[in-house]
């Protein structure tokens, strides 16, 4: 099954901004080999004499780039519902990391397992990870079929400062470029209050010597701001801007707080910036000024955050809050109008995370990661706007077939590359013993 | 059909408050006979020799009251997505009304079936509707099953202002308590910008010749505050006041901009209102002091308000996104916990449509409004705490049965009551024709 057609569909190629004009969607086929997109375009298109292996009838259906999830701790599903509407510090100190610090291997694989699972049902293709136990994070990126970025948490003031370090460096080494070119290895220090500059130097070193990139937790709440302008006498991002982190390729995770003048470090440095709407919302982290950002031209992508501040891995759904959560604190309506809510989800997320010659749109020579998504459905009736409607009205269960490196791991619904009983049964199992239930 | 058990589902009945202390939830069963619950409760509870027509195996799914939408426009489904992130009166003045001044009754009726579809679909069992032709409402919920607060919208500086009054009457003539008690019909002056003291005083005399209440827009943007208070010296909600609306039952949709004497005034008279937080985002209207509301007293329910500025009609959505916009903008993670979330789209309100002794809990002798959400979905895993499931993970597409006055409507997500393929034909053809495609 190395040759696919997808035929018929509304194609939303993803691979223009609105600036270009013209059709941002058209009616057409999408031609997939050997992982690639080597034809798209409307009918007639594809050559004649290409002959597919396999052919996806996509009439009534949207046939998009995969949805690009640019934050994520993933195996914290097992701790999905555990606690939540508590301050952030109660949170974390009486209900999260005391679970955490009993967290084995095995629980963070089928954690990760059912993040994957859920990530595809809804529509994700790729998505950027900082946990532990990372092995078992690539492990199951690499049977399941989906792409990752994949980075070893490092706490720099914890017991565990120099094995993270090493930890991280095993990770590149096995799992590096690996999966088949599915997984990338970044180094995943914390964030400016838990990796003081000393300990960021080694990471700087360390990504220097293996050629990686950086995820990092940056300006998310007022509290790390204040802790660190007092500390240091300056902000989080211009504290990392002098450490040197941003002569790195760095995939920053939330950037609330900031200034005109931080917008424009993380512009001029070409920092991915993650933007995580529902999880800011529900810590009462803040709102980040994303339109200000999009306006400069900072890559933006968007992330759900884990699934314990969340508390789903829908990328549908953060793309609306997105768009939403602008528009009423701007107080102007046409703040993120669908397509740009669209582009994040997709294109500037490929961006963000270093991967735009690779993904987020639909373009021959990108690789095939795919969605179509049955627009036959209450809420998407009448079809005015299909931008709109993916936009305002869809939902992760609207995702019908997912392609991923041009081999189909959902169809109808049905992920072929997990078992889900399975799955279901052990984090239940894990759940239970780390809860004491 | 007329006696449904509903056995070992896991029982949210929503009948305490978080204060009132206790279990929340519990598995066990409950009886349906002749559209009222007749007995919910652990194992054991329901008699044995009570012999039902029907078993529902509620194994693996939450049982709890279904879902009310307390404002919306249901027909404007005809306009979804037609147009979106535009300025509130360039949407209204160039896309919306042009519409609507060619919209037909056969229109009306095929946009409702298709909102109530979608309705359905989602869990929402009630649905308190301000439109036009409403007789073609009203045959829409009484075949349907629905259940609905009807009001034909009344704009008391356009022409048709007299007849608009004419046909409230009828409506409340011919509909009022009608489809074995479904249907429940208000009196709809549109807003105090469009409504005029002298017009209101009309509505008010009819309202108390009719004994019925009113479902009324109220202080939704900052521009109808400052223009009600330049142009009669007081705010919307205080000349409201001094006009005599609240000695009636009131639903005031949106009260975004109030302040705490306002707030009090609301109290005071038992007005219900209904926030629409997706609606006043999407619009960039503001954000409803909610907190504060429910603080006080206030009969806070949710809305999704029409799906021309949603775009979807989907009650989880906007209970979700209540919750976390009130603890964004108060700076609190704790605002409006789950539970809460809960409430206002359960029990608060059905209080603030007054129908409060009626529906939105499970409880023995009120209606058999009831819905089962299928837990077995990857984002329900692992079992934590299924109230936050419900509220922080959940998406309408989960629920999967829904029984309305003792029917069942819809089963394993199979709505019984639409033929689905053709008012996908006939909204289609509408929206052609509206939108001159």
């Amino acid at each position: 099954m190395n040759r696919i057609l997808i035929q018929d569909g509304l194609i939303i190629p993803m691979d223009k901004s609105l600036a270009d004009g013209g059709e941002l969607h058209y009616t057409g086929d999408v031609a997939v080999e050997q992982g690639k997109i080597v034809a798209a375009g409307p009918e007639g298109t594809i050559p004649a004499d290409w002959k597919p292996d396999k052919i996806i009838d996509a009439r009534g259906k949207a046939v998009l780039p995969g949805f690009i999830n640019c934050h994520t701790h993933a195996a914290m599903t097992l701790f999905r519902s555990y606690a939540d509407d508590l301050p952030l510090m109660q949170w974390l100190g009486e209900k999260i990391w005391p679970l955490e610090e009993n967290l084995q291997s095995e629980d963070v694989y089928w954690g990760t397992q059912l993040a994957i699972l859920e990530m595809i049902r809804s529509g994700t293709t790729t998505f950027a990870d900082m946990y532990f136990f990372m092995d078992q994070v690539a492990q199951a990126v690499a049977e399941t079929g989906i792409r990752a970025c994949l980075s070893r948490g490092m706490i720099g003031v914890a017991p565990t400062r120099d094995e993270a370090l090493k930890e991280s460096k095993e990770l590149v080494r096995n799992w590096h470029r690996q999966a088949e070119g599915r997984i990338n290895v970044m180094l995943g220090p914390h964030a400016p209050y838990t990796c003081p500059p000393d300990y960021l130097d080694k990471v700087l070193e360390m990504a220097a010597e293996l050629t990686v990139g950086i995820h990092i937790h940056l300006a998310e709440t007022r509290d790390e701001v204040r802790d660190i302008t007092k500390q240091y006498g300056k902000t989080p991002i211009r504290l990392m801007e002098e450490v040197g982190l941003f002569k790195f390729p760095v995939l920053a995770a939330h950037c609330v707080h900031l200034d005109e003048e931080e917008i424009e470090i993380l512009k001029t440095h070409g920092v991915g910036v993650v933007h995580n709407p529902e999880s800011n919302m529900k810590l009462a982290s803040g709102i980040a000024p994303v339109s200000r950002m999009l306006e400069v031209g900072v890559k933006v992508g968007l992330g759900t955050d884990g699934p314990a501040s969340n508390n789903n891995l829908d990328l549908i759904e953060e793309m609306r809050t997105a768009a939403l959560l602008q528009k009423v604190s701007m107080q102007d309506p046409t703040a993120i109008p669908a397509y740009q809510a669209l582009e994040m989800a997709t294109r500037l997320g490929a961006a963000a995370l270093g991967l735009s010659e690779e993904v987020g749109v639909i373009k021959p020579g990108y690789k095939a990661d795919i969605i179509l998504v049955d627009l036959n459905q209450p809420h998407f009736y009448p079809h005015h706007d299909p931008l709109a409607h993916l936009v305002y009205a869809a939902r992760g269960a609207d995702v019908d077939t997912v392609i991923i490196d041009g081999k189909v791991v959902m169809e109808n619904r049905e992920v072929k590359t997990i078992d889900t009983e399975r799955v279901y049964w052990e984090v239940e199992q894990s759940a239970r013993r780390l809860a004491g239930r």
